[in-house]
């Protein structure tokens, strides 16, 4: 349930709000928006079935929401949220958010020459993974703590902020202090523990799609963060599974028209994983601006064939350097839109 | 098994080659190309084991295809395939096709307002169902010859071509006197003696993807009708079965590179078929474009809400003619890459 | 909707009421049950909302269907329906019907030899492919009539009806006059004109589920066939698409139960085409008897390297003579549950 | 890479061959099975090419295993693995496993209860969640340890086994000194530090597949516990996902055969939360045992509609008991097929 309050609540209504709704079992969670504040109201909303919300000193608007998730439902924020990672932003009407880097840190000499390139080209953050999640027991499964220390040195060198996959929530705080957002693999989408211990931690979050979620599944499991009082949290789709093996996963596009009408979550998409295929990947970067996502995250290897894991769909960095100036371009057009401009 | 042609070679041998061909039991499909004149054998390549086709005079290079479809194949024709359907082309990096209209025929007046509409909002081909497939027995299902003919009509009183859903083989010759396109609908994709009775029709065919088809699958399809002759195959996604009921169907954009990294057919998109909301079109329409897509096909009614089929999909003629501007500018900026302006 | 009439219904009234619902634009078709008589309203029910129904003199019950199929459901018709096919009958709480036969008619003497084998291990009904649905047009696509006429000869050579393949409205005529069911392929579920041909043929109709069809879409692909006043239709599981290549497609077996939960109509599987190899077709026609299918239908073929489609997944006769003494057991173990016989 | 040992290799030579394999950098993993010997070399293969382990003294073959799991596979166990809990046994061709309980344990009374009256009715194990994965974070999510304490009582007060899932890698060590056997469940199959964790345990695990996972990313997952020395695996199908709303997963019995031609592991089937009616429960139930199951997982509550999770789909337990020994009967029936006895 959201309640809207009246501009000019009083102080004190709106304290006895609050109580009252903690006296029932409920939680309160407030938010100041540009055009108005509102209260989510955590928990089962039976328990304030007797309590006269509608009428309450200072509430505008009882707002019963339908949805299984409240904080990261437009009925809770009308503006888009823009997460900040270093000096990024990531969401909202301006930049378009390049992530770029390999699928996993290798060596320190190859990430090092990697991020400058990505940095060169313009991208905004820089990916790597140091703990890889890998289907089989005996394939190479990331450097760990090293591989992060790697990502936060070559970072500062570099001048770009971070971005690394957590697996285990005993690792959270290792990777807090080592990187500048967190990753939740598709593996890990409905790992409600790891999701608990990543809000807790309030660290940027960057939420990949379970390949079998739907949105709504995908929207509750960003829920959790949320609840936790984290609210930097980076939707990403990366493809779902599908029959055809044409594609290693395949791109559900339409999640971002769907994710943009029911939240106000920013929400940006990996083609790299999704289709599997650096041949791919530029027209499905492409699409992703056009359709409305907030950024998208590609693979960058300097020797794309030597890669450890993933080769296949990684774009050599000159590959990348044309892509990051299409999209450059191409979300400049698509927010101007000819329509607007007649 | 595709034959490259030496350049030169000389008639005799050239006959010679085509009878050996047809001797073992194969056909001979030719193609003379702007860069090379090509054979493709079709039939089962094991008939030509004894056949010395490596050195036969006047075949420069032996192409052994591993994928079943040989006509279809990029092997087979390099430069991809420009469909004309009246005095509009589809295909090529021309024009971005866009087609238009509603789902299906329902009233004479009405269709002539649509028509008008999307021909001054810049639409290439008019779209309208006189044969509808319906789930249940019991829904509308088209009003057959009738709609035919009022398409015919709307269509000279226009001037725009025109394409409709065939779905009986023995409708076939009553579509292709009053239409200019035949559609061939997700449904229908593997009905074989339907794309063979299109095939021979020589018309050019709009053929949808099977809603559980690979693109391989959906190929082989394309390849039945130009098995036959038929060289006018336009190819139209429009989403596959997923299991996210936040969209109708799920839309399968990265379809596009993939088919144009097999294919020399052109491809178009469905954007309301595929998700089934009017809402998501737009954003779903220019991702189809920023992907390389040759053009789109949109639903489009006079009064949405009215429409006896499909509803909830279609866009009112000012949204259609504002998404149209966006994807003709659009289409401009993606043809001159900044990558490549620099 | 659905009429429950009082048993005593005078005659008068009864002509009465379906002059009403004839006369508002409806049709009125009925079904004398064991316990009830009970008469259909196909047709947009909104026609009749100004019709007391629930008041007419002789009428017991008005059951407004939510389900977008009415002659199919459960609510139109309480027994199981017993579709006769020749002398063999499918459904009901009889005979577990075991259809066997190879994929393709191939030679006269192979399939005489088949069709002797599998009538001696059992087998209710002979099934064979004469017009064969191909992914690809050069692959071999069946004798078309010359089959058909080969099935009829062994027919009566052995002393066991036939089923087969009918793929074109064209045909519906030959095959029902050479064969004595007609069967319905995945690609043509909704071959929506192939469903209205064989309707009105009356001949017994065996139909498969679409690879892509939710349960509710099948029962209303039969609806297209009971509308047309055939009521002899036998549905057939034979698996959806599926994510995992380890099987050809994946096998719904819980379709058997969600059917009979909706309908009253008989319900087989064919474990062939849904595994696409025949080490796992005995554990899945085992499981489909004891899941409460009606019979199934397998591939049974003499030499099954040498056949020309689906070599992988035919039974030899041996196996195939094994699996059918197996199921009679389970059939019959199955009916008389411990739980009851406690 | 497996090696099959010579029945009489000298100890000498077995001891060199173990180190050659270390100092190439693999793990060598050895089984004593009732008919051979055998070695599983566990990393990469390549490391391996220059030793002559064809002409090694001892080695009667080596098997070159192309699938990504080695441990998993029939290559490397013939018989089938059986697993022991508390005094039950999982696997082989003795007893079916019936696995019965609440889906959350919620009120000790309640639980035991429900024990006492699976155990009655011939329940092997039971079931109970202490920690419950729920898509929404505002659901009940059990009680934790308080709930794996109860779980402990009952089992002892009743004397039956227990099994319930673990979901954090810190809560195993307390879930190893409560119940008998860890389950790992749907959405963390592919959590590889938590089965990296269950592995090192040597505790029971059942270990449920991914509802996006193929049948080879679920042996993989298994052979990630397998690797770590922990041979106590049950594989537990629980339905895919499927775009048919009509069950609430799409369950996969077709993969009990394929299960059991790959791999040694037992499997048994969870019909609850595939279908999740109770109604469609016993068929799926019955058919995973004539399919050739180890067992099934099912629902039991003795109010199924008071349950706080999963209401619908638990079975009271007078319906289970009927389900129960209709199973026993089954199981014995399809030991002692028709086919073999006459």
């Amino acid at each position: 349930m959201i309640l809207v309050l009246k501009p000019q609540i009083a102080p004190e209504d709106h304290r006895r709000l609050v109580e009252t709704i903690r006296a029932a079992g409920c939680e309160a969670r407030e938010v100041d928006g540009k055009a108005r504040r509102v209260i989510a109201i955590l928990g089962d909303p039976e328990k304030l079935r007797e309590v006269p919300l509608d009428v309450f000193p200072g509430v505008a608007q009882v707002v019963r929401v339908t949805k299984p998730y409240a904080l990261a439902g437009r009925e809770f924020r009308v503006d888009p949220t823009v997460v900040r990672v270093g000096e990024t932003r990531i969401g909202g009407p301006g930049r378009f958010a390049i992530i770029a880097g390999p699928c996993a840190v290798e060596e320190y000499e190859t990430l090092l020459e990697i991020a400058r390139s990505v940095k060169a080209a313009g991208a905004d953050l820089l990916r790597g993974g140091a703990y890889k999640p890998r289907t089989s027991p005996y394939a190479f499964r990331g450097l760990g703590l090293e591989g992060l220390r790697m990502l936060r040195e070559a970072s500062r060198a570099v001048g770009i902020p971070t971005v690394s996959e957590v697996m285990d929530p005993r690792h959270v705080e290792a990777c807090v202090s080592n990187v500048d957002m967190l990753q939740i693999g598709t593996r890990n989408m409905s790992n409600f523990d790891l999701l608990i211990e990543v809000g807790k931690s309030g660290h940027p979050v960057l939420l990949k799609r379970g390949r079998d979620a739907t949105v709504e599944e995908w929207l509750l499991a960003a829920e959790y963060v949320l609840a936790q009082g984290n609210e930097n949290v980076v939707l990403c789709e990366r493809g779902i599974r599908g029959f055809d093996a044409a594609t290693r996963n395949l791109l559900d596009l339409s999640a971002i028209p769907v994710v943009k009408a029911r939240s106000h979550l920013p929400i940006i998409v990996d083609p790299s994983h999704a289709t599997g295929f650096a041949a791919y990947v530029p027209s499905m970067a492409k699409a992703a601006c056009a359709a409305g996502a907030d950024g998208v995250m590609v693979e960058v290897h300097a020797c794309p064939m030597e890669a450890k894991s993933d080769a296949a769909q990684a774009l050599a960095p000159e590959d990348f350097a044309d892509l990051a100036a299409d999209l450059r371009l191409l979300h400049q057009v698509c927010r101007t839109p000819a329509s607007r401009s007649r």
